[in-house]
């Protein structure tokens, strides 16, 4: 009945499982069969009884067979009607495969980091120190709300450099933008359901406080932020923001309507979540301070992250809780795990308290300073006065509007793409409507100088 | 009025700045007050002029001042009500600290792992290697889903050792199974409100589910995994369960039950999530194949993780969506971030193509064998009759009952406290109810053979 191959790869044992099973699944053995004892089946198939015993015990132990004492194994009573299935039917394997890889020659992409620009010597160096000295810790799970070294550091830094006055108790470790915004719209959710968003503004906190139900409210921005009077007059009870750095205008809030802005909240328990993205990255003066060191003990959800500096694929952001949401954050995750890899947290506490990271900051901003002038120039060279620049002097991208043009975004896209130009859709981040003048978004990150000369060059022949 | 020290560390320009900026914040220096021109009052404090060009540079910008074309600086107007605040009123720093680590002599935890186990030295090799070829890749985000090599190596190694059967395509990379659930709960809930959950059973995916909304049904597990009738009668549609080591009692659901289970959520869309948290560590016969390959066309969302073998600190772990899922997944996380580093995702994979991974498995399934053994003999020695061990022959814990004992739990756990013996409390599992009988949850992964033997020596008498 059954035949075993002593040149198959395939244990002798697990032949035999492998048959027995099939004829059990098939209907050949039906229930309640009696096996040939251990002894009875070794001599049958020539075999040790070690082998016919290691098949029985694991259809025993998953219950394709039952064993009364004294009795042996017997077959169990299966429904054939539910029995396995192999992957035969399942969809064609092509409709889900992902595309080729986009090859551009100009990639105007605005998330985009300078090519050579992560520290790999330093970061290996920083790693393997942090790798010696936790090891041991690698074997427990670790501080749900993330590295107290780290925090910190973080801390420390944020108060220096970005005027962020918080304890490190207050710090929560994310895996990026989209793990703090679903903690804040989880912990939140309970009496607010309506955000209001930058219009135009970044897509990603559309969708995440959509993914948790909340209504979204898209608000004008104007040259000095977020329009404020139609805030106050929606029914939203949360304000996400880029006071620093509005995305994708580029505009900074003043002082004044920062204010008001902390003073909306105030009044009634609102929210306002802080998205201070890229705030190091400022060309000319010094950074713009954060909302948050205006009103430490406001109701300001301060978000940060290092992926614009060093590197989008580490997938290491920070955000800072008022301590008035902290209790509902610990106790709606209390059983939770750390998001983000100790090996990661350490290494990254480690580059900080050793001045890489503001030493990193420095040369990034050199660089991109470049970058963003060479690409102001030229625009100014090859667009003279057919485009309005704004948003410049920060960041990793500007805005150009081409108040002349027939053309629509969309179709400059298309041209722009068969000259080997990649361009983000500047449209992306309405939520209502469209600019009444064709825009476009212009990051400058990914590409050298020569690139952006030129990339701009072919773009101002094709508008 | 401003008095600048050559002497501060503080810049010059940023003295005039702070001092600026808090005249203004106090109201010494009202709204609409003219600033004198740059050079004068460079000739007032005997500065340079790009101290005070700079300092009104930075006022400007973050909106203390505005501007007349040939009029120069003007002072804002405030709202002084709403002025900024420090930090003195926040809530005292010592409510928040954690408090000192807790420090065992015996530490039955059932999360914890060998301590020295962690292959160090391969990881670090793994990582500068991935390093060095991914370098230019950490400029740009990744793979929402995950790291496509390292899908392949999950989906080669699940077929091999787990029989699980699926494509890399329906594989996401996940930061632990707090994350996966969080996926789950988030791409179902639009037909879906009612989860069963073991109970006993894990009190992780009860936190999720709950904080998404979702009604949680606990039904009783018995020696043959979940009681179907129980989850039949319910109006849940979905089904957590831990069919190859039920968490906490280590139950294996035999075939006939999960094919039951399986044409349950056959029936009228419903969804099994399969939770294969440990399944590799079995120390007698082999490990227990998936319930997933035995439909893999089916409504299984299946599970995996390296926490238990490998760290969890690392924050690695995978599910595998059925096709049915997929087209939902991608609607509502196309635009989201990949939740997990891609260094550390090229690290797991090159460990697992150079074979490293099998290897650890082998190696930690031989080193938790002995512990597990040990820890029976202990129980066996010190309890005898006293006591009656379930779940044992698998993972990283046993369950021990002690129907003769006049103590609760809770009793035993602060006798063993006072012994230097830590219990993770079993009733934790719970969900409705307590056992009748008084039971101890007791891992055994963190403690050496002699503190094995000590610590079940010290409980036996405290029992």
């Amino acid at each position: 009945m059954f035949i075993l191959n002593n040149s198959d790869s395939v244990p002798l044992y697990k032949q035999l499982y492998n048959q027995i099973r099939e004829h059990i699944l098939s209907g050949k053995l039906p229930a309640d069969t009696r096996l040939p004892s251990v002894r009875d089946m070794a001599i049958e198939l020539s075999a040790s009884r070690n082998t016919v015993d290691g098949a029985y015990q694991e259809l025993y132990a998953e219950g394709y067979l039952y064993s009364k004492p004294r009795s042996g194994y017997f077959v169990s009573a299966l429904d054939q009607d539910v029995a396995p299935q192999t992957l035969s039917g399942k969809p064609s394997k092509n409709d889900y495969l992902p595309g080729p890889p986009s090859n551009f020659a100009y990639d105007f992409h605005p998330a985009r980091l300078h090519p050579e620009s992560f520290p790999t010597e330093l970061w290996r160096k920083c790693f393997v120190e942090s790798l010696r000295r936790n090891s041991q810790q690698l074997v427990q799970y670790g501080d749900p709300q993330g590295d107290w070294g780290l925090r910190c550091s973080i801390q420390s830094y944020l108060e220096r450099s970005r005027g962020v006055l918080c304890d490190p108790d207050q710090i929560i470790i994310c895996a990026g933008l989209q793990q703090s915004l679903d903690i804040v719209a989880n912990i939140l959710k309970e009496s607010h359901s309506v955000v209001a968003v930058e219009d135009p503004g970044y897509h990603l906190p559309r969708f995440v406080f959509q993914n948790h139900s909340y209504t979204i409210v898209p608000v004008p921005v104007e040259p000095d932020g977020i329009d404020l009077n139609h805030l106050k007059a929606s029914n939203s009870t949360i304000a996400y923001v880029t006071p620093s750095h509005q995305l994708p205008l580029g505009y900074v809030m003043p002082v004044a309507n920062r204010l008001a802005l902390i003073e909306w909240a105030a009044s009634g328990g609102k929210y306002i979540i802080e998205d201070d993205y890229d705030s190091e990255l400022r060309y000319h003066g010094k950074p713009i301070p954060s909302l948050q060191g205006l009103r430490p003990t406001g109701n300001i959800i301060y978000s940060g992250t290092f992926s614009k500096i060093l590197s989008p694929a580490l997938r290491l952001s920070y955000m800072v809780l008022p301590y008035s949401l902290l209790a509902t954050y610990r106790q709606r995750y209390q059983t939770y795990f750390p998001s983000v890899s100790l090996l990661e947290q350490r290494t990254m506490a480690h580059f900080m308290e050793q001045g890489h990271w503001e030493r990193h900051i420095r040369r990034m901003r050199m660089i991109y300073r470049k970058k963003h002038d060479i690409l102001l120039q030229s625009i100014e060279t090859h667009f003279g006065k057919r485009a309005v620049v704004i948003g410049h002097g920060a960041g990793l991208h500007v805005v150009l509007m081409l108040p002349d043009t027939s053309l629509s975004e969309v179709e400059i896209i298309g041209r722009a793409q068969q000259k080997g130009i990649r361009l983000f859709p500047f449209s992306d981040f309405h939520v209502t409507g469209q600019p009444e003048t064709t825009t476009l978004m212009l990051g400058f990150g990914g590409m050298n100088s020569i690139k952006i000369e030129g990339g701009i060059s072919i773009l101002s022949q094709i508008c």
